[in-house]
């Protein structure tokens, strides 16, 4: 980790404050473009001085207004998390500035390797690199000549910059909406185990439980796999032994899927005496599923803008580091409505 | 369209042929590696002044083994299409070797634009444009110093190169897989018919059923929308009308899914009292219907893989023009089987 006594390099906004101009303008003046006047430019470049600030060659072509390039290097492309990362980092650099480079690891590190590779090759500016699942991750090794920012799966090193959604409190959302809807008895069912996703969920679950009195259909979450089928399987085993159950979190829209199906066939009325809540808020499922499914939304592509802002903010030379866990939101449909 | 009298340009195989050895006893003897004896690389340098061979920077350089970059620009990622057919790319181009750099254009000009210039700036030996629908579109504009390949969406200019996959002969196809079940009674119910796939399929299923000497339940195709509610909604209608139909050939697995519903509910047993076959062989909801849905399979990583080679081949300056059609196939699951 950087040493805290090591000085800050002073940034493009460290110039414009104390010069008292906007970031645009000390751009303008510092890169000799003509729209600025002559005694702005002077103050402008007294501060640059001043503060010893010197942009790197990169951060300058960038304020030049030049073509950039970004990598995002993703492990799971069929993943389907990717995307809407890929989408929000492109918003956030805006179109018609910088081009993003996707690639796809598919998981396997020697392909990750000839990547970051073509893409440095290629002199790509910075690398987005998003992860597959929510469990932290090795950091990229070897000598990178670029900035490097973690998306929806955090680096293992804490000295990197990562941008993550926060599962626990996500999981705590999902149960306050359900409590806010009337519901008491309520059973969180949710995929595997040995993913942080599912933990971190179950934690905000049962934390939010406790802090509303109440405790969780079973006493424990039902951890299974990410699929329909065994959401159908433990909805109606849960409807067998705690027949009274209220209200369901599940930890994914294709656990949530199998569970309304079971409902439905088991002659139980979602909303009216049960509401269901998923987690992804993955269209092809939500708007498909009878009733239409209320879903956590992770906020992928705030992730990914996020995550596009703080690797512009490290190629101009601004430290940062550390894990940014940003909130999710419930999106509200037919399977959960407040009972009189 | 070029001319047919123009002499097309020697590659590195007719190279080979002449002079008897292979493409990569030729190819390292043309670019002077030490692994070649003098005579090999004489009579190599003979046969390709013999041909007037002349290899371009972009060719050598693949040539030479030097890592090369190809840009693949899909129009539409959230949908689906485009990821198979870059796996199937990047696993011909051979990973190690060329990287492949994906670009979405979100279905916007400019956007498209601004990434092919951002791409070529970057020095892409090639491009791959993938579409998000079959219907061919315009061909990309502008002086393009690397070739382009048209993948999945095939080019307006027959001049192009276009690897497509042959969706007539798919619905011919799962007709064909109907028939040997033994059905006789078959509905076609399919999404929206401004689509070329929809247009494509029911044509090649009609005409499979004029030539088993059969009509399609109702005297034509049902077109509506690609979604659940529609294979629910059409299903229960057509079960109504024509309670004798045996069998259901579906434009999309999300139709085929909101049949198989419906089907259950109205206590039809599939496959035993009807069969049902569905298209696009996606997972997710394949493996997930009750039962497992048999599905056409579009071969998209085929697709990939041909058109990455026939940019290959363009890059090393071998002509081609026009569309080339690939084959689909059935993979069968639980909810078509033959009935005794």
């Amino acid at each position: 980790m950087a040493s805290a006594e090591t000085p800050r390099t002073a940034t493009l906004t460290d110039v414009a404050r104390l010069a008292g101009v906007s970031i645009a303008t000390a751009s303008k003046a510092i890169n000799g473009r003509a729209q600025v006047r002559a005694e702005t430019r002077t103050r402008v470049l007294e501060a640059a001085e001043q503060l010893s600030f010197a942009p790197n060659a990169v951060a300058r072509g960038l304020l030049q207004g030049r073509t950039g390039t970004v990598g995002l290097l993703t492990s799971d492309l069929e993943g389907r998390f990717s995307i809407p990362v890929l989408m929000g980092a492109e918003d956030a650099f805006g179109a018609g500035q910088v081009s993003v480079f996707l690639c796809d690891a598919r998981g396997d590190a020697i392909r990750e390797q000839h990547h970051i590779r073509a893409l440095l090759s290629r002199r790509v500016e910075g690398l987005i690199v998003v992860g597959s699942r929510t469990d932290p991750r090795p950091p990229l090794t070897g000598e990178l000549p670029v900035p490097v920012v973690y998306a929806y799966a955090p680096s293992e090193n804490p000295a990197d910059i990562s941008i993550t959604a926060n599962n626990v409190e996500a999981g705590g959302l999902a149960i306050d909406h359900l409590v806010a809807c009337g519901r008491r008895r309520i059973a969180h069912v949710t995929g595997d185990a040995s993913y942080q996703a599912a933990q971190d969920r179950s934690r905000g679950a049962e934390r939010a439980m406790r802090e509303a009195g109440l405790e969780l259909v079973g006493g424990r979450t039902f951890f299974g796999s990410w699929s329909e089928g065994w959401g159908r399987g433990v909805a109606s085993m849960i409807l067998d032994q705690y027949p009274d159950v209220d209200g369901f979190f599940c930890g994914s829209d294709q656990i949530a899927r199998g569970v309304l199906d079971s409902l439905r066939e088991s002659g139980r009325d979602v909303p009216r005496d049960i509401s269901v809540i998923g987690f992804d808020n993955w269209a092809v499922l939500t708007t498909n599923t009878r009733p239409q499914l209320t879903s956590v939304d992770m906020n992928l592509e705030q992730v990914g803008r996020i995550a596009a802002r703080r690797l512009f903010e490290a190629i101009e030379g601004r430290a940062a580091s550390g894990i940014e866990e940003l909130p999710c939101r419930i999106v509200t449909r037919e399977s959960s409505v407040p009972v009189p």
